[in-house]
């Protein structure tokens, strides 16, 4: 900021660059990024403009007079500038609509029409088009008229028939490479990849990913062309989807903006919100425990290590709820696999048990040897908090593995099986588990 | 599994569709694998091998016979057979290697110098060229010779001088748009966005969604163009690196490969070492414990909500640290911002923790009310819960949002502060927190 205010004081010597704005942008607030904004050249600041998100467009346009506002709307393609009006208050939207020319605000407002995480919502409406029965020499020329209205990066044109439906692609290399006189029809590629409308953006990421595509055709049911989508929409899509999901699995409400720009308010409220329900379970801890006061009262030495066995109860859990999440994202795993992954995860977790368990055990016999910490019967409790571990980190990691499963045939998000709360699921057990092992091994002894 | 079986007893009736082998794909052992790949058709197959990531390229190579393997490899670009071969045993990279044609072949060799995570490791060593002093109609001319030896999704040629300096770009779309007679070097683009082979691919994600680029040119120290980055290897990167950075999140060793694929043993090495980490880490909760032992045996009540307590500070510890981890790896925040982040989360940690700290006053004075559980000093025990709660929850903030940077500042991956990490550090100082704050309310009274 300091840097900013020291540029503006010297504006007259040289104007700001817009790599010296992008260093300090997400510092800025809405006033000190329009008089950043307004210190670029104008060609800086169209550039500028165009690169940044959605929200922060809208910010800018929301500040800046109408008359430079209508020029820089007008730079932006349909696909981007239908994710700006999104962004902007309800009640202003309309004049900002305005400020396009017709033909645009129709390609607009149709795309508006459309949820922002499907097909319809990411797709851009213009892209070239040939006829089947063209030549190649026409279709060269047909589309030279053509390109100053679509963005430059596209590759393709799509053959439509008369109906508006989608035959094939062809690319400009394939063009270039063909006889002129080649007829479109017979040199077009009809086995494509398309999406309809209403098709989910993590779905279109994940062809995208397979196929190694940079641009897709949206359909609707009928087979009639609506639009492209191209790959760098799906790249802030993957994005965006990795960013919410790994919020979610850190137990907080998925941010919608970075995080300089979510406000304090917002940020207690996404973040209280989960903590007070996590707390809300945990103080289940507290009822079982009270149940057994008894057993505590009588070996407090078991206390000792209450916190070391539910922890690793909810750090197994959080390992094996982490690994399907991201199994299940990216589409290695699936809803029926649930069997065997449950048949696997019990045996991974009875090895990490008995790993933590023998390790339990035998920090328990050594630090006895050492500071004769533990009383008389500290080779029974060594047996019991290290079978009591191989118990928690089993029924941690077969809960951490089957809650995604749970949650997904119930219709939720599967990230919503966070680490907190996987973890507060398994303490609760951890605490049952524990007193229960200790009971068996050490009544009559120390109980 | 089943379905593959029944298919390969009826192959003489009908071949195997790629995408019946698509869907049984993540669940086959290598010799099912091999069996499906073989019951496709010929053009299928060379389809679906493709598509397939390097490291099953390289299974299905390793297990199919030479004449097989040479008509396979040959069909991959020479970054995708770099890729697969970093995908084979040392010992047997050779033998493919030799299956290529020769100048793929050298191709390949200069790519696997490369570090597999940097510009140099991604990039496609063909692109299509051109000279500045040639006219546009030439250009034209001249690249439809070089068509059919690259990829064919590339919309841009390179303008090379003679020293082959990379002195801009020219899209097809520009080519067909303008004069026959105009010279390459008046209508190339010469503001563009490249990097150098030893550019981490992290960095190059990023560039890639700032831009919105399809394809990037890369270049060595002296500006000479060395090979293209196109975007659909960068998707692959980004979501392999969210994969990362979540499992490290969630207290594990990244794995290499899709979870079907990871080993019993691997899963035991890469869960099993973190675990064992944090377990020992959190026998320090049972050695601070130790030293209240005598305040837990005269309140044992107090005993009752260490579990609360502990988890608190680890739930609030694993949001904070999860949402710095992801805003560092966007790019929102940098190692430098970590005073401002402190200010914020330190106000944050506070509201969180008087909302948590005022819930557990009231529920002990509830349930005491209900039940009478408490004793007699039930209120005292609910001040120092609040109080308590209060401190381990801004403890839990600042941790989780602060270890990421002195991580970073180390030299380490800040997605190594994982939710269990900060857990278990957090988990310690809750106990000390707790303790010490029970002790100045209750002593005199319960201690």
């Amino acid at each position: 900021m300091l840097k900013l205010e020291e540029k503006s004081n010297s504006v007259e010597e040289q104007p700001l660059t817009d790599a010296e704005l992008d260093d300090a942008w997400p510092l800025l607030d809405t006033a000190e990024r329009v008089e950043g904004f307004r210190l670029l050249n104008e060609e800086t600041a169209e550039d500028f403009f165009m690169r940044l998100p959605s929200s922060d467009q809208a910010e800018l346009l929301l500040a800046l007079p109408h008359s430079r506002c209508r020029a820089l709307i007008r730079l932006l393609p349909p696909d981007d500038v239908s994710d700006l009006i999104q962004e902007l208050p309800e009640e202003r939207r309309r004049e900002f609509l305005d400020l396009l020319v017709p033909n645009t605000r129709i390609e607009v407002q149709a795309l508006l029409a459309y949820a922002e995480d499907v097909a319809g919502g990411l797709m851009n409406p213009r892209y070239l088009r040939v006829r089947p029965d063209m030549t190649v020499g026409e279709a060269l020329t047909y589309l030279r008229r053509q390109i100053r209205s679509t963005e430059g990066k596209i590759a393709w044109a799509y053959v439509i028939d008369s109906n508006e439906r989608l035959l094939g692609l062809v690319s400009f290399m394939h063009l270039l490479a063909s006889d002129s006189n080649d007829k479109i029809k017979d040199i077009m590629k009809t086995d494509f990849i398309s999406v309809t409308e209403e098709t989910d953006q993590e779905k279109i990421g994940e062809l995208f990913a397979e196929y190694d595509l940079t641009v897709m055709p949206v359909v609707d049911r009928e087979g009639r062309m609506k639009g492209i989508i191209t790959v760098d929409d799906v790249v802030d899509v993957v994005v965006e989807e990795a960013t919410e999901d790994i919020h979610k699995m850190g137990g907080t409400d998925a941010f919608d903006e970075p995080y300089w720009r979510v406000s304090f308010r917002e940020m207690i409220r996404k973040r209280g919100g989960w903590l007070t329900v996590l707390f809300l379970g945990e103080m289940l801890t507290a009822s079982v425990m009270a149940y057994f006061e008894k057993e505590i009262a009588e070996a407090v030495v078991l206390a000792l290590f209450l916190p070391l066995i539910i922890s690793s109860g909810g750090n197994s859990g959080s390992q094996a709820t982490t690994i399907i999440i991201r199994a299940m994202a990216l589409g290695e795993v699936r809803l029926r696999d649930w069997w065997r992954i449950l048949r696997r995860e019990i045996s991974v977790g009875f090895a990490l048990g008995c790993l933590l368990g023998i390790i339990g055990f035998f920090r328990i016999i050594l630090w006895h040897e050492l500071g004769g910490l533990y009383g008389e019967h500290y080779l029974l409790l060594a047996v019991a908090v290290g079978i009591s571990l191989v118990g928690v980190v089993m029924w941690g990691t077969i809960t951490g593995s089957m809650l995604p499963f749970l949650l997904r045939s119930a219709g939720f998000d599967p990230a919503s099986a966070s680490a907190p709360f996987v973890a507060t699921i398994v303490d609760v057990a951890g605490v049952l588990i524990y007193f229960t092992v200790a009971g068996y091994f050490l009544s009559g002894v120390l109980l």
